[in-house]
Protein backbone atom coordinates (compact mmCIF):
# COMPACT_ATOMS: atom_id res chain seq x y z
CA UNK A 1 0.00 0.00 0.00
CA UNK A 2 1.08 3.36 -0.87
CA UNK A 3 1.86 5.61 2.34
CA UNK A 4 0.13 8.25 0.74
CA UNK A 5 -3.33 8.27 -0.70
CA UNK A 6 -3.56 9.62 -4.54
CA UNK A 7 -4.03 12.99 -4.26
CA UNK A 8 -1.80 13.55 -1.55
CA UNK A 9 1.23 11.58 -3.38
CA UNK A 10 0.05 13.79 -6.37
CA UNK A 11 0.68 17.19 -4.51
CA UNK A 12 4.14 16.09 -3.08
CA UNK A 13 5.25 14.72 -6.31
CA UNK A 14 4.36 18.68 -7.78
CA UNK A 15 5.64 20.13 -5.26
CA UNK A 16 9.05 18.20 -4.85
CA UNK A 17 9.59 19.65 -9.21
CA UNK A 18 10.36 23.22 -7.19
CA UNK A 19 14.31 23.91 -6.65
CA UNK A 20 15.81 22.83 -4.12
CA UNK A 21 12.48 21.13 -2.75
CA UNK A 22 13.17 17.24 -1.69
CA UNK A 23 10.42 14.62 -0.52
CA UNK A 24 9.86 15.91 3.56
CA UNK A 25 9.79 19.61 2.66
CA UNK A 26 7.05 18.69 -0.02
CA UNK A 27 5.11 16.88 2.26
CA UNK A 28 5.35 19.46 5.01
CA UNK A 29 3.68 22.18 1.95
CA UNK A 30 1.30 19.15 0.86
CA UNK A 31 -0.13 18.95 4.32
CA UNK A 32 -0.24 22.60 4.60
CA UNK A 33 -2.41 22.89 1.70
CA UNK A 34 -4.62 20.22 3.12
CA UNK A 35 -5.03 22.29 6.08
CA UNK A 36 -5.69 25.95 4.18
CA UNK A 37 -9.22 26.89 4.06
CA UNK A 38 -11.22 25.86 0.68
CA UNK A 39 -10.77 29.66 -0.44
CA UNK A 40 -7.14 30.34 0.21
CA UNK A 41 -6.17 26.64 -1.94
CA UNK A 42 -8.28 28.00 -4.57
CA UNK A 43 -6.05 31.17 -4.65
CA UNK A 44 -3.17 29.58 -4.67
CA UNK A 45 -4.02 27.62 -7.76
CA UNK A 46 -5.32 30.62 -9.33
CA UNK A 47 -1.95 32.61 -8.86
CA UNK A 48 -0.30 29.09 -10.57
CA UNK A 49 -2.48 29.64 -13.39
CA UNK A 50 -3.00 33.50 -13.51
CA UNK A 51 1.38 33.59 -13.93
CA UNK A 52 1.47 30.99 -16.75
CA UNK A 53 -1.65 32.99 -18.07
CA UNK A 54 -0.77 36.45 -18.08
CA UNK A 55 2.80 36.63 -17.74
CA UNK A 56 5.06 37.55 -21.40
CA UNK A 57 8.07 39.06 -22.47
CA UNK A 58 8.73 42.49 -23.18
CA UNK A 59 8.95 42.96 -26.90
CA UNK A 60 11.92 45.61 -26.19
CA UNK A 61 13.96 44.23 -23.45
CA UNK A 62 12.62 40.28 -22.89
CA UNK A 63 11.65 41.26 -19.36
CA UNK A 64 8.51 39.64 -17.53
CA UNK A 65 5.55 41.73 -18.51
CA UNK A 66 1.70 41.99 -18.92
CA UNK A 67 1.77 44.45 -22.04
CA UNK A 68 2.99 44.39 -25.11
CA UNK A 69 6.15 46.24 -23.43
CA UNK A 70 7.06 46.75 -19.94
CA UNK A 71 6.48 49.48 -17.16
CA UNK A 72 10.21 49.78 -17.40
CA UNK A 73 10.86 50.34 -20.80
CA UNK A 74 7.83 52.49 -20.95
CA UNK A 75 8.79 55.17 -18.45
CA UNK A 76 12.14 55.36 -17.82
CA UNK A 77 16.19 56.40 -19.42
CA UNK A 78 16.48 53.76 -22.00
CA UNK A 79 19.72 55.85 -22.65
CA UNK A 80 21.35 53.48 -20.69
CA UNK A 81 21.16 49.65 -20.84
CA UNK A 82 21.74 47.17 -18.32
CA UNK A 83 22.18 43.85 -20.49
CA UNK A 84 21.56 40.65 -17.77
CA UNK A 85 21.35 36.87 -18.28
CA UNK A 86 17.73 35.88 -16.77
CA UNK A 87 14.25 38.58 -15.63
CA UNK A 88 15.40 37.27 -11.87
CA UNK A 89 18.49 39.38 -12.30
CA UNK A 90 16.53 42.47 -13.36
CA UNK A 91 14.50 41.96 -9.77
CA UNK A 92 17.67 41.96 -8.16
CA UNK A 93 18.89 45.37 -9.41
CA UNK A 94 15.76 47.10 -9.16
CA UNK A 95 15.62 45.90 -5.87
CA UNK A 96 18.86 48.60 -4.83
CA UNK A 97 16.53 51.30 -6.35
CA UNK A 98 19.75 52.66 -7.76
CA UNK A 99 19.70 52.17 -11.23
CA UNK A 100 17.12 54.39 -13.40
CA UNK A 101 18.12 53.24 -16.66
CA UNK A 102 16.82 50.33 -19.26
CA UNK A 103 18.02 46.71 -18.94
CA UNK A 104 18.66 44.13 -21.76
CA UNK A 105 17.41 40.43 -20.79
CA UNK A 106 19.61 37.87 -23.21
CA UNK A 107 17.51 34.97 -21.45
CA UNK A 108 20.58 32.78 -21.26
CA UNK A 109 24.56 33.89 -21.98
CA UNK A 110 26.97 31.78 -24.32
CA UNK A 111 27.78 28.35 -23.52
CA UNK A 112 29.47 26.84 -26.38
CA UNK A 113 29.54 23.17 -23.62
CA UNK A 114 25.85 23.49 -23.47
CA UNK A 115 25.47 24.24 -27.14
CA UNK A 116 24.76 27.79 -26.18
CA UNK A 117 26.23 29.97 -29.13
CA UNK A 118 25.58 33.85 -29.69
CA UNK A 119 22.39 33.61 -31.76
CA UNK A 120 20.39 31.54 -29.33
CA UNK A 121 20.41 34.61 -26.89
CA UNK A 122 19.03 37.77 -27.42
CA UNK A 123 22.12 39.73 -28.58
CA UNK A 124 20.61 40.52 -32.14
CA UNK A 125 18.32 42.26 -30.29
CA UNK A 126 20.26 44.30 -28.50
CA UNK A 127 22.08 45.83 -31.42
CA UNK A 128 19.10 46.53 -32.71
CA UNK A 129 18.50 48.39 -29.79
CA UNK A 130 21.49 50.68 -30.26
CA UNK A 131 20.69 51.69 -33.92
CA UNK A 132 18.53 54.35 -32.67
CA UNK A 133 21.99 56.35 -31.54
CA UNK A 134 20.39 57.02 -28.46
CA UNK A 135 22.07 54.95 -26.20
CA UNK A 136 24.74 56.45 -24.36
CA UNK A 137 26.22 53.20 -22.43
CA UNK A 138 25.49 49.97 -22.56
CA UNK A 139 26.28 48.25 -18.71
CA UNK A 140 27.01 44.55 -19.22
CA UNK A 141 25.76 42.34 -15.90
CA UNK A 142 26.34 39.03 -16.54
CA UNK A 143 27.42 36.66 -13.83
CA UNK A 144 30.99 36.82 -12.69
CA UNK A 145 31.76 33.11 -14.33
CA UNK A 146 33.37 31.81 -17.26
CA UNK A 147 30.06 31.68 -19.39
CA UNK A 148 29.52 35.56 -18.10
CA UNK A 149 32.53 36.86 -19.00
CA UNK A 150 32.54 35.05 -22.40
CA UNK A 151 29.26 36.65 -22.97
CA UNK A 152 30.22 40.15 -21.83
CA UNK A 153 33.26 40.24 -24.16
CA UNK A 154 31.47 39.11 -27.16
CA UNK A 155 29.17 41.87 -26.91
CA UNK A 156 31.92 44.36 -26.20
CA UNK A 157 33.36 43.14 -29.07
CA UNK A 158 30.24 43.66 -31.44
CA UNK A 159 29.29 46.96 -29.59
CA UNK A 160 32.61 48.78 -29.98
CA UNK A 161 32.33 49.65 -33.80
CA UNK A 162 29.15 51.13 -33.10
CA UNK A 163 30.76 54.13 -30.55
CA UNK A 164 28.24 52.94 -28.02
CA UNK A 165 30.67 52.71 -24.61
CA UNK A 166 30.27 49.02 -22.76
CA UNK A 167 31.24 49.06 -18.87
CA UNK A 168 31.18 45.67 -16.75
CA UNK A 169 30.38 45.15 -13.22
CA UNK A 170 33.06 45.45 -10.72
CA UNK A 171 34.67 42.19 -9.17
CA UNK A 172 36.02 42.66 -5.66
CA UNK A 173 35.85 41.65 -2.03
CA UNK A 174 31.75 41.96 -1.01
CA UNK A 175 30.95 44.77 1.36
CA UNK A 176 31.53 43.48 5.36
CA UNK A 177 33.40 40.45 4.31
CA UNK A 178 37.10 40.25 5.45
CA UNK A 179 40.05 39.59 2.86
CA UNK A 180 40.83 36.35 4.87
CA UNK A 181 38.05 34.73 3.88
CA UNK A 182 37.48 36.00 0.32
CA UNK A 183 38.28 33.12 -2.22
CA UNK A 184 41.32 33.17 -4.31
CA UNK A 185 39.93 34.43 -7.59
CA UNK A 186 38.23 37.02 -5.78
CA UNK A 187 41.04 37.64 -4.03
CA UNK A 188 43.00 38.42 -7.54
CA UNK A 189 40.48 39.97 -9.36
CA UNK A 190 40.28 42.41 -6.94
CA UNK A 191 43.82 43.50 -7.38
CA UNK A 192 43.63 43.62 -11.20
CA UNK A 193 40.37 46.31 -10.69
CA UNK A 194 42.17 48.33 -8.00
CA UNK A 195 41.03 51.57 -7.96
CA UNK A 196 43.27 54.70 -7.15
CA UNK A 197 42.54 56.42 -3.67
CA UNK B 1 6.89 51.17 -9.24
CA UNK B 2 6.66 47.12 -7.83
CA UNK B 3 9.73 45.36 -8.42
CA UNK B 4 7.69 42.47 -9.69
CA UNK B 5 4.24 42.76 -11.82
CA UNK B 6 0.60 41.76 -10.28
CA UNK B 7 0.64 38.28 -11.02
CA UNK B 8 4.11 37.07 -10.12
CA UNK B 9 3.72 39.48 -7.05
CA UNK B 10 0.89 37.54 -6.35
CA UNK B 11 2.56 34.05 -6.62
CA UNK B 12 5.37 34.84 -4.56
CA UNK B 13 2.79 35.71 -1.74
CA UNK B 14 0.80 32.88 -2.12
CA UNK B 15 4.41 30.47 -1.95
CA UNK B 16 5.59 33.03 1.10
CA UNK B 17 2.43 31.24 3.09
CA UNK B 18 4.00 27.63 2.67
CA UNK B 19 6.10 26.75 6.06
CA UNK B 20 9.93 27.66 5.93
CA UNK B 21 9.49 29.92 2.97
CA UNK B 22 10.89 33.10 2.96
CA UNK B 23 10.50 35.91 -0.03
CA UNK B 24 13.36 34.97 -1.83
CA UNK B 25 12.84 30.67 -1.81
CA UNK B 26 9.26 31.86 -2.76
CA UNK B 27 10.68 34.12 -5.78
CA UNK B 28 12.54 31.09 -6.94
CA UNK B 29 9.59 28.63 -7.10
CA UNK B 30 7.33 31.91 -8.80
CA UNK B 31 10.66 31.37 -11.84
CA UNK B 32 10.07 27.53 -11.67
CA UNK B 33 6.49 27.99 -12.49
CA UNK B 34 7.04 30.80 -14.79
CA UNK B 35 9.63 28.48 -16.69
CA UNK B 36 7.47 25.56 -16.75
CA UNK B 37 5.25 24.42 -20.16
CA UNK B 38 1.44 25.19 -19.42
CA UNK B 39 0.07 21.85 -19.11
CA UNK B 40 2.61 21.17 -16.27
CA UNK B 41 2.01 24.58 -14.07
CA UNK B 42 -2.37 23.48 -14.85
CA UNK B 43 -1.16 19.94 -12.95
CA UNK B 44 -0.16 21.72 -10.40
CA UNK B 45 -2.91 24.00 -9.91
CA UNK B 46 -5.14 20.79 -10.20
CA UNK B 47 -3.49 19.29 -7.89
CA UNK B 48 -3.71 21.90 -5.22
CA UNK B 49 -7.55 21.67 -5.93
CA UNK B 50 -7.92 17.86 -5.79
CA UNK B 51 -6.25 17.51 -2.76
CA UNK B 52 -8.95 20.08 -1.04
CA UNK B 53 -12.01 18.37 -2.85
CA UNK B 54 -10.58 14.95 -2.75
CA UNK B 55 -9.07 14.27 0.99
CA UNK B 56 -11.07 13.95 3.88
CA UNK B 57 -11.18 12.95 7.13
CA UNK B 58 -11.49 8.89 7.83
CA UNK B 59 -14.48 8.13 9.57
CA UNK B 60 -12.66 5.33 12.58
CA UNK B 61 -9.35 6.33 12.57
CA UNK B 62 -9.60 10.16 11.10
CA UNK B 63 -6.35 9.74 8.80
CA UNK B 64 -6.71 11.15 5.51
CA UNK B 65 -8.58 9.21 2.97
CA UNK B 66 -10.87 9.62 -0.16
CA UNK B 67 -13.42 7.05 1.26
CA UNK B 68 -15.88 6.78 4.16
CA UNK B 69 -13.18 4.44 5.64
CA UNK B 70 -9.53 4.54 5.16
CA UNK B 71 -7.42 2.04 3.41
CA UNK B 72 -5.45 1.17 7.15
CA UNK B 73 -8.99 1.07 8.64
CA UNK B 74 -10.57 -1.13 6.10
CA UNK B 75 -7.48 -4.03 5.61
CA UNK B 76 -5.64 -4.37 8.50
CA UNK B 77 -5.81 -6.09 12.29
CA UNK B 78 -7.72 -3.44 14.69
CA UNK B 79 -6.41 -5.01 17.82
CA UNK B 80 -3.76 -2.80 18.10
CA UNK B 81 -4.55 1.12 17.86
CA UNK B 82 -1.70 3.27 17.69
CA UNK B 83 -2.44 6.88 18.67
CA UNK B 84 -0.80 9.83 17.04
CA UNK B 85 -1.45 13.85 17.06
CA UNK B 86 -1.79 14.49 13.59
CA UNK B 87 -2.03 12.44 10.26
CA UNK B 88 1.73 13.85 9.43
CA UNK B 89 2.52 10.95 12.20
CA UNK B 90 1.00 8.13 10.46
CA UNK B 91 3.15 8.84 7.21
CA UNK B 92 6.11 8.83 9.57
CA UNK B 93 5.13 5.23 10.96
CA UNK B 94 4.02 3.83 7.73
CA UNK B 95 7.40 4.47 6.14
CA UNK B 96 8.86 1.74 8.47
CA UNK B 97 6.63 -1.26 7.51
CA UNK B 98 6.37 -2.41 10.44
CA UNK B 99 3.32 -1.74 12.54
CA UNK B 100 0.68 -3.80 11.27
CA UNK B 101 -2.73 -2.00 13.20
CA UNK B 102 -4.80 0.46 12.91
CA UNK B 103 -4.38 3.93 14.04
CA UNK B 104 -6.49 6.62 15.46
CA UNK B 105 -5.53 10.50 14.97
CA UNK B 106 -6.34 13.09 17.81
CA UNK B 107 -5.91 15.81 15.54
CA UNK B 108 -4.16 17.80 18.80
CA UNK B 109 -2.86 17.04 22.16
CA UNK B 110 -4.03 18.86 25.22
CA UNK B 111 -2.60 21.81 25.63
CA UNK B 112 -4.28 24.17 28.65
CA UNK B 113 -1.86 26.83 27.44
CA UNK B 114 -3.59 27.08 24.32
CA UNK B 115 -7.14 26.72 25.29
CA UNK B 116 -7.21 22.54 23.79
CA UNK B 117 -9.12 20.16 26.21
CA UNK B 118 -10.02 16.66 26.02
CA UNK B 119 -12.93 17.34 24.65
CA UNK B 120 -11.38 19.44 21.37
CA UNK B 121 -9.24 16.10 20.32
CA UNK B 122 -10.83 13.33 19.50
CA UNK B 123 -10.20 11.18 22.67
CA UNK B 124 -14.18 10.40 22.81
CA UNK B 125 -13.61 8.67 19.05
CA UNK B 126 -10.76 6.58 20.88
CA UNK B 127 -13.04 5.46 23.84
CA UNK B 128 -15.82 4.35 21.80
CA UNK B 129 -13.46 2.22 19.38
CA UNK B 130 -12.71 0.46 22.51
CA UNK B 131 -16.12 -0.95 22.88
CA UNK B 132 -16.45 -3.94 21.12
CA UNK B 133 -13.99 -5.45 23.18
CA UNK B 134 -12.00 -6.56 20.13
CA UNK B 135 -9.14 -4.23 20.75
CA UNK B 136 -5.96 -5.47 22.64
CA UNK B 137 -3.57 -2.79 22.91
CA UNK B 138 -3.51 1.01 22.69
CA UNK B 139 0.39 2.10 21.47
CA UNK B 140 0.40 6.07 22.59
CA UNK B 141 2.69 7.95 19.92
CA UNK B 142 2.14 11.65 20.74
CA UNK B 143 5.52 13.76 20.72
CA UNK B 144 7.56 13.03 23.88
CA UNK B 145 7.07 16.97 25.20
CA UNK B 146 4.96 18.50 27.74
CA UNK B 147 1.50 18.79 25.56
CA UNK B 148 2.29 15.14 24.66
CA UNK B 149 3.11 13.45 27.98
CA UNK B 150 0.13 15.05 29.35
CA UNK B 151 -2.29 13.48 26.65
CA UNK B 152 -0.63 9.56 27.00
CA UNK B 153 -0.95 10.67 30.79
CA UNK B 154 -4.51 11.28 30.27
CA UNK B 155 -5.67 8.30 27.83
CA UNK B 156 -3.79 5.78 29.79
CA UNK B 157 -6.04 7.14 32.45
CA UNK B 158 -9.62 6.55 31.02
CA UNK B 159 -8.67 3.28 29.46
CA UNK B 160 -7.39 1.58 32.55
CA UNK B 161 -10.68 0.80 34.09
CA UNK B 162 -12.05 -0.68 30.75
CA UNK B 163 -8.91 -3.29 30.99
CA UNK B 164 -7.22 -2.56 27.47
CA UNK B 165 -3.10 -2.27 28.08
CA UNK B 166 -1.60 1.26 26.96
CA UNK B 167 1.43 0.99 25.92
CA UNK B 168 3.79 4.01 25.05
CA UNK B 169 6.77 4.90 22.59
CA UNK B 170 10.21 4.79 24.24
CA UNK B 171 12.49 7.59 24.43
CA UNK B 172 16.23 7.28 24.92
CA UNK B 173 19.29 7.67 22.79
CA UNK B 174 18.64 8.01 19.09
CA UNK B 175 20.83 5.26 17.52
CA UNK B 176 23.66 6.34 15.57
CA UNK B 177 24.18 9.16 17.95
CA UNK B 178 26.20 9.87 20.64
CA UNK B 179 26.08 9.77 24.37
CA UNK B 180 27.96 13.12 24.72
CA UNK B 181 26.09 14.94 21.77
CA UNK B 182 22.77 14.03 23.77
CA UNK B 183 20.67 16.24 25.53
CA UNK B 184 19.98 16.54 28.85
CA UNK B 185 16.39 16.05 28.74
CA UNK B 186 17.08 13.20 26.49
CA UNK B 187 19.69 11.17 28.16
CA UNK B 188 18.18 11.54 31.70
CA UNK B 189 14.71 9.91 30.03
CA UNK B 190 17.30 7.11 28.53
CA UNK B 191 18.83 6.35 32.45
CA UNK B 192 14.96 6.28 33.94
CA UNK B 193 14.21 3.56 30.85
CA UNK B 194 16.81 1.66 31.01
CA UNK B 195 16.45 -2.35 30.33
CA UNK B 196 18.17 -5.00 31.48
CA UNK B 197 20.61 -6.53 28.95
Amino acid sequence: MEIFIEPIGKLINEFSKLPGVGKKTAQRFAYKIIDMPEAEARAFADAIIGVKRKVKYCKTCGNFTEEEVCGICRTRDSGVICVVKEPKDVAAIEKLHEFKGVYHVLHGVIDPLSGVGPNDIRIRELLARLQTGEVKEVIVATNPDVQGDATAMYIAKLIKPLGVPVTRLAHGIPIGSEIEYTDDVTLARAFVERNRI
